[in-house]
Order: structure tokens, then C-alpha cells, then sequence
């Protein structure tokens, strides 16, 4: 059996941490001052204290010293943490005045810490400032959160092909969290200062302070929510923008989608380090060629501008393959070639230990790489060829990892889009709905979950469905789906 | 550079083989006599004597001693084979009285020989019997073609996992064909008494001769083409049938999926080879399962006769999975759900040895096993776990070659899916086009293509893709992809 307690203690303390957070929007509502905010304060400072202190009681209760902790253990502790810092979000959505149900309360902070960015609320623009911030809170907090999973803990559970990012002086241990506490502080600090740079820019081109702190917040995370029901397409018309916004979102969602420990190695003066690391590399010229790709469809036979099309093609572009989910444009009207390769888009993601999604790039490129292998094996089947990745060879072990993800991936994938169309969800919507959760997108393709539309009015059962969805995919699938495996819990 | 005249004689020799079958549409023209039988008859039999002189003079100018051919041959032979045959079988439909265009004959004749059954061909129900003929008599020669190649030439190939069906005896060698004619010819035989056995069935059942030999032969090629527009449907109304001619079908279809090498170990007296089967057993068991599942969907749902519903969800399953693609209902029409399962189960496909199409159930068996033992793995790094399958250990190379079999397999579908939908094609046509070429099903989803619909108003362009697509979803992709990595063209 696995022990219990340090579990509890971690857990809780997320949970009470969170409960700390919940004042921000406490702060906010208090300064907005209005009989909205002030109800909308109010439930926001009793989530407070009951998430501090059940929290907090709950990591007292089993507070002890905490050993190195054991793989198992790993995986138990990442997924309880997520799951209970989702309910724990949930609880001042639902107390609220906003009116969200259970369903909706779990779906959206569930898509917030996910940073998903799918959203079941109508009205936006009408809402007390603490739930919006709430909700970009979520997402900042989410993003962060991955980040540090990526670097300090999925390599060492090894999960679909991470062990590839095991940093080279702690190639020795085998436990969790080897010396992690001083790169997720320089990862962190670094994480508020990009969000504080993406603010300034936001504010000094024409946003407002609180909406360029929130988007700030949902940029950087890659998250996708926003403040208003037309999502970024509010800023990008010419009585809001008093510059190039759209550029500046392009620019931080791609800061958001590049390995965050790269930053590290380049600020601590290996000056070279992130030009050189092909997963940086690969993600910049996808998202050029994508990009191309688009805005020659959309000026060729749509009649768009050329700068002006190539600004769109790339916002939307840069937007659903980091998983970031902002909309400027209805690009469901581009036509059936622009949703089949945004559909296909969607999956691509960012690069491992940043806040993106999706399949991720070093994913596609490792296996590529074993294709190729495979490939030159069939027609000379002596030759012994070594395959290698940003300069270390790759093992079986990857291969497998990482063809295994592929695989589980989209045998999830499947799963989710019949189960979704079993509510009577006609094909688009069903599928485009499943991949949007499963690689922490945030819209769908179609008439209901498109760019112009939003997931209220979906089926309770699709959406508790989706959030599963999200979590399993912000989790990489394998450290959620382990625990359903019997011979996890026997020693 | 590889030593192409061993290629060139026997691509030659399968062409005038090809030519020399055409005969047969005359002779059932002739003996019909009607003015079309007879316009029908003159271009048969050009066609004949063209095929015959060009692959009996292709074959005679590279004449001589075949010694053992080497990896590399064995794929450029299969490759070029398959497309002089489709090329060759397309001459007639081309030049006849039909009025197909180029591109409408190169369709019909790839969807004929890879048994996909796609058709592009309206008015079935007034065409002459040689030109129907022809169309079945491609699906039959397909159909034992694949089983031949899968037993004889893709496990020496180790095309997507195909080594783990190298015969016991013929593991020391690695050269293409060892001791395959007896093989070859004893699956023959018992591809002729099963198709024989079939046309008995069904001519005893009610159809007419004509119509029950033609069906009986794309049954047991699980091909699909029918002499009727309405498909398999003109037979199941009250009118025609005498007795259960779906439940022949269904029986027939299932055969066909069942590996044929095992019939023959059966019939040698190892009489339990086939029940002990777990790739047999996999997929029996799927078909029950997934009959069950639409059944109790369309009987709860839809208010179908629950014996009724179950034979229709049984035939319409196995009709889709097999690959065969006989439609006895419009199952878009059952909602959302059916048409969501029925895109998955269209990729599922029979075994392998048989003449279905599809991923194959060895493929998900050995998927699930590499998942069961990484996901054993992630939570006892320190065990050491063998994987077996029907017995045999399994080892990385087959490992990695299946999961790279699964990826590149949605990589070509995603691919194939976003071509399509340049042309302007809605998602599920696009999506479901791309996916039944592949998979070599025939049917697609939705209005057009469904299986109340027709291939005969794509575009051109889509046309051609999706007769690509067909080839490399019959050749095992890798058979065909290998040709165009430029260091296969090397030594």
C-alpha cells in the first residue's frame, strides 16, 4: 500500500493556499465597491475561510515530515492535487451570485486551472470584477502549476516520454523532486515577470488596467479566458485598440508555449541554449508554416488584405495550437478546409515544461524520429541506426513512451467524442468538442462550441464529461489513467 | 540500385493473368446477347487481347531465372503490382459503353481490387452483366491477392508489426517466398469452395444466379460492391428473400475476416488452431459487442423489434468493421451516436491473413499489451514484465513497429481528411471519405457519401486522393511509404 499521509499534508496545503488566493478577488470586488460586487465579495471571503480552513485543518491533521517520496506516491499526489484544487475553485463560482450550477461552477474552474479556457458563462462583460479575475486567477495559477510539474516531476514518473527532460545533473536519483525547490522559485518569479511585461504592453496599447491584467494573466498561462464575451475580438476593433494587440498576444502566447527551463539555462548566461534546442526550433517554424498556410487560403480565395490576413491567420493560428483559445475572427467561416486544419491544428500544442498543450512538439518530433528509424530498418534491416534527440540518443524506452501516448491519445480521444455524441451532439460539434478538452484548447469548431459560441448550453453529462477530459489531458493522461490500473496499489 | 528485371517479369506476368481474366465478362456478356451485352462484350474484349499483349510482352522481354529476391524487391513488387493491376483493370471500364471518365475508372478499379467498394457507378440494376461481373471478379482476385500477400510477403517484409506471422518453419530464413506456392495454392482452393459455398447459400435463399455468384464473391473478398444500387438492401425486402440472406452474409463477411492460414492448419487436422486463436477469438467477440451495443441503442432508442434490430445492427457491424461495406440501411439516420460508432468501428477491421481491411485486431491486441505493460512499468519501474502474445513473446521490434503502424496510420487519415476538405467538403464527408479509404470499407458518413450515397459527385481531385488513399491503406502504408524515402533507392 502507498502512505497516505504525506498525500493529505500536500493536498491540503494546496487547498488552503487557494483559499488565501480567493482574497484577491475579494480586494477586487471590494474596490469596485457596486451592490453587485458586494454580493459577489461575499462569497468569495466565506470560500476563503472554508477552503483555508479545511485546508489547512486537513494538512495539520496530517502533518509529519515528508522523505523523499516514492513514484507511486508522485502519481497519487498530482492527480488529488488537481482534482481537489478544481473543487475547491468551483466552490465561490457556485456560492456566487452569478447563478452557475454544480455543473457549470466545476466545469469552468475545471477549464480554468486546466488552462483550457472553455466556458459555460454568458454575460461576461456584466460581471463583478472578482469573478473575472477568479477566473484568469485560475488559469495564471493553473499555468504556473504545469510548468513546475513538467520540469520538477513528470520526468521522474516517466510519463509519456518526459524522462527525456530529466535535467542532466539529477540523472542519478530516481525520487521526486531532487533540489526542485530552487529552480520552480526562479521559475515562478520568472512566470510574474513575463505576465507583468505582457500587462504593460496590453495597458500602454490601449487596454484598461483590469483587462490588461486579466488577459495578461490568461495570456501568459495560455489559458484563454477572457473579459468579455467576444473574447480578444473586443480589443482588436479600432475603438478599443490604440496599437498592435493582437501582435503583443501572438508574442506572449508564444513566450508562453516555449520550455520555461530553457529561460532558466539562457538568464543563468547559456546565452544560446533556447536558439539551439530543437523543440524550440520545431514549435516557431510549425507555427510559421501554419501560419502561412492559412493566410494564403484566407487572402487567395477569402479576398483578405495580405498584411491584414496574415495578422488574422496568425492570431487564430498561434491561439488554438498553444491552447490558448482566444478569438478574434469566426474562423468557422473560413470554410471547410480552415476547420479541418484547425481541427488538426488544435493537437499540435507547445513544447514540454511550458504552459501549452496538446500533443506536444517533442512528442511529434521523437516520433518522427522513430518513423524514420523504423523506415530505413524495413529497407535495410542490417544497418544499425542510431536515432538521437537535441544530442542524446533515444532508447526504446522513449520509443515506446512516446508511441504509447500517441496511441492512448487518440483511443481517448475516440472514447470521449462517442460518449459526447451519445447526448446528440451532431459530428463536429462532438468531435471538436472532445479535442478542444483533451488538448487544453478552449473552443470547439461549429455553430455551438465554435469561436463565436460557447459551452452553456451543452448537456450536463457532456460537460462533466469534458472536464474529466481536461484533466486528463493536462495530466498527460497516464498519471490519471495509472491509478485506474489494480496493480498500481499492490506493493 | 535494385535489380529490376525480376520486378518487371512478374509484374508483367500477374498484368496478362489480369488480361486473360477478362474473358470471363465476355463470355457472361455473350451469353446474355443483348445490343449493350454485346457493345459491352467488344471493349472486354480489346481490353483482353491489350493486357494480355502488353504484360505477356513486358514479361517475355524480362524473362529468366528468379533466384530468391531480396527485402527490397519484394516491396517494389508489391507496390507496382498492386497499381499495374488497378491500372490494367481499369482499361475496360474506361473503354466501354459505361461512359466512366479516366478518373471514374481508376476509382472504381482501386476501390474493386483493394476491396474497398466504394463506388462512383450509378444505375447498377440496368448495366450489362459483363461490366458487373467485372467489378466483383476485382474485388474476388483482390481479396485472395491480400490474403496471399499477408501470408507470404508482408511478414518477410515486417511491415507493421507483419513479422509476427512468419510461419515456425520458415523462421530461419529471411528471404522473400520460402515454400509459399503450397500455401498459396491450398488458400486458393479454399477461397474457391468458400466463395462457391457462399453462391450456393444465397441462390438457395432467393437471390438469382447471376446476382448470388457476384455477391457470393464480394462476401467472401469482404468487398461490397453489388449488382444493385440499393446494395445489399434490394435483397432483404419481403419481395426477393426466401430466407436469411443477411445471416449468410453475416456469416460469409465474418469468414472472410478470419486468417486463412489457420483454416489451413485446421483442415491439416490441427483442428483447435482456430478456436485457440486470440486474434480470432478478439474479433469475434468484438463484432458480438459492438452488435450489442447499436442493438440495444436502436431497439431503446429507436423502437425497432428487438430481434430485428439485432439482425440489422449485426449486419450493418459487420458489414463496416469487415470492411465489406454492404448497406442494408441508411444507419445515418439512427442519430449522432451510430454514426460516431460507426466511424470507430469502421477502422477496427479483421484479422490478419484474411481478406479484411482496416488497423487489424493483432494490431489493437499487441497496442493494448504494450500499453498494459508501460502502464505497469510507470508504477514498478524495477519489474521486469514479458509481453506475450497467442504465446509467443513479444519483442520491441514488434512493439515498436505496431505503435508506428498507429501513428503514421492517423497521420495519412489526418492528412488524407484536411486534402479532402481543400475541395470544399463538409467534415463528415471529408472526415468519413478519408477514413473509409483507408480503411478500405467502402461507405463513408453523412448525406453524400453514406450508405444511401455515392462517390460520383466528388471532384475530380478528391477522387484521385481517395484512390491513393486505398492503396496505402491495402499495402500496409509502409509497403508503399518506403519507396519514397530516397535511402531506400541506395545500397
Amino acid at each position: 500500500m502507498i502512505e497516505i499521509r504525506p498525500v493529505l499534508q500536500i493536498v491540503g496545503l494546496f487547498v488552503a493556499v487557494l483559499g488565501i488566493t480567493m482574497l484577491l478577488p475579494v480586494l477586487a470586488d471590494l474596490i469596485d465597491g457596486s451592490e453587485a460586487a458586494r454580493a459577489d465579495m461575499r462569497s468569495f471571503l466565506a470560500s476563503s475561510l472554508l477552503c483555508t480552513l479545511v485546508g489547512g485543518g486537513l494538512a495539520a491533521s496530517a502533518w509529519g515530515r515528508i522523505e523523499a517520496l516514492t513514484t507511486r506516491q508522485g502519481f497519487v499526489i498530482t492527480t488529488a492535487s488537481w482534482l481537489a484544487l478544481v473543487i475547491a475553485a468551483s466552490v465561490p463560482l457556485y456560492l456566487g451570485e452569478g447563478g452557475l450550477s454544480l455543473t457549470d461552477a466545476f466545469f469552468e474552474a475545471m477549464s480554468g486551472l486546466t488552462t483550457t479556457g472553455s466556458t459555460v458563462v454568458t454575460g461576461l462583460d456584466g460581471r463583478p470584477p472578482g469573478f473575472l479575475l477568479w477566473r484568469s486567477l485560475l488559469q495564471w495559477i493553473g499555468g504556473i502549476g504545469v510548468i513546475i510539474m513538467a520540469i520538477a516531476i513528470l520526468p521522474f514518473l516517466s510519463v509519456g516520454g518526459m524522462q527525456l527532460f530529466r535535467l542532466e545533473s539529477s540523472d542519478k536519483s530516481d525520487k521526486v523532486l531532487p533540489g526542485a525547490d530552487d529552480l520552480a522559485a526562479a521559475v515562478f518569479f520568472l512566470y510574474l515577470a513575463l505576465t507583468l511585461l505582457c500587462f504593460t504592453f496590453y495597458w500602454l496599447f490601449g487596454m484598461e488596467a483590469f483587462d490588461a491584467m486579466n488577459h495578461a494573466m490568461t495570456t501568459v498561462a495560455t489559458g484563454g479566458y477572457s473579459t468579455k464575451d467576444a473574447s480578444f475580438g473586443y480589443f482588436v476593433t479600432d475603438e478599443v485598440a490604440r496599437g498592435p494587440l493582437d501582435v503583443v498576444a501572438i508574442t506572449f502566447m508564444i513566450l508562453g508555449s516555449l520550455p520555461f527551463g530553457l529561460y532558466i539555462l539562457t538568464l543563468r548566461g547559456q546565452g544560446r541554449a533556447l536558439f539551439q534546442d530543437s523543440q524550440a526550433r520545431f514549435f516557431v517554424g510549425a507555427a510559421v508554416l501554419f501560419t502561412a498556410i492559412v493566410a494564403f487560403r484566407i487572402v487567395s480565395s477569402l479576398g483578405y488584405d495580405p498584411v491584414e490576413g496574415t495578422r488574422t491567420a496568425a492570431f487564430n493560428i498561434v491561439s488554438v495550437m498553444t491552447g490558448t483559445g482566444y478569438a478574434t475572427t469566426n474562423y468557422n467561416a473560413w470554410g471547410p478546409f480552415a476547420v479541418g486544419f484547425f481541427f488538426c491544428v488544435m493537437f499540435v500544442g507547445g513544447c514540454a515544461g511550458s504552459t501549452s498543450c496538446g500533443l506536444k512538439i517533442f512528442r511529434l518530433q521523437v516520433a518522427f524520429n522513430a518513423l524514420s528509424v523504423y523506415i530505413q530498418k524495413l529497407s535495410h534491416p542490417n544497418r544499425v541506426t542510431v536515432a538521437r534527440y537535441n544530442g542524446r540518443p533515444l532508447d526504446e524506452s522513449v520509443f515506446r513512451s512516446v508511441l504509447s501516448f500517441f496511441f492512448i491519445y487518440f483511443a481517448v480521444f475516440a472514447t470521449v467524442a462517442v460518449l459526447l455524441s451519445l447526448f446528440d451532439l451532431d459530428a463536429v460539434t462532438a468531435l471538436s468538442s472532445a479535442g478542444t478538452a483533451i488538448a487544453n484548447v478552449g473552443p470547439g469548431l461549429g455553430e455551438i462550441v465554435g469561436p463565436a459560441g460557447n459551452f452553456s448550453t451543452l448537456p450536463t453529462g457532456a460537460k462533466w464529461i469534458m472536464a474529466m477530459a481536461m484533466l486528463l489531458g493536462r495530466l498527460e493522461l497516464f498519471t490519471v489513467l495509472v491509478l485506474f490500473v489494480p496493480s498500481f496499489w499492490v506493493r
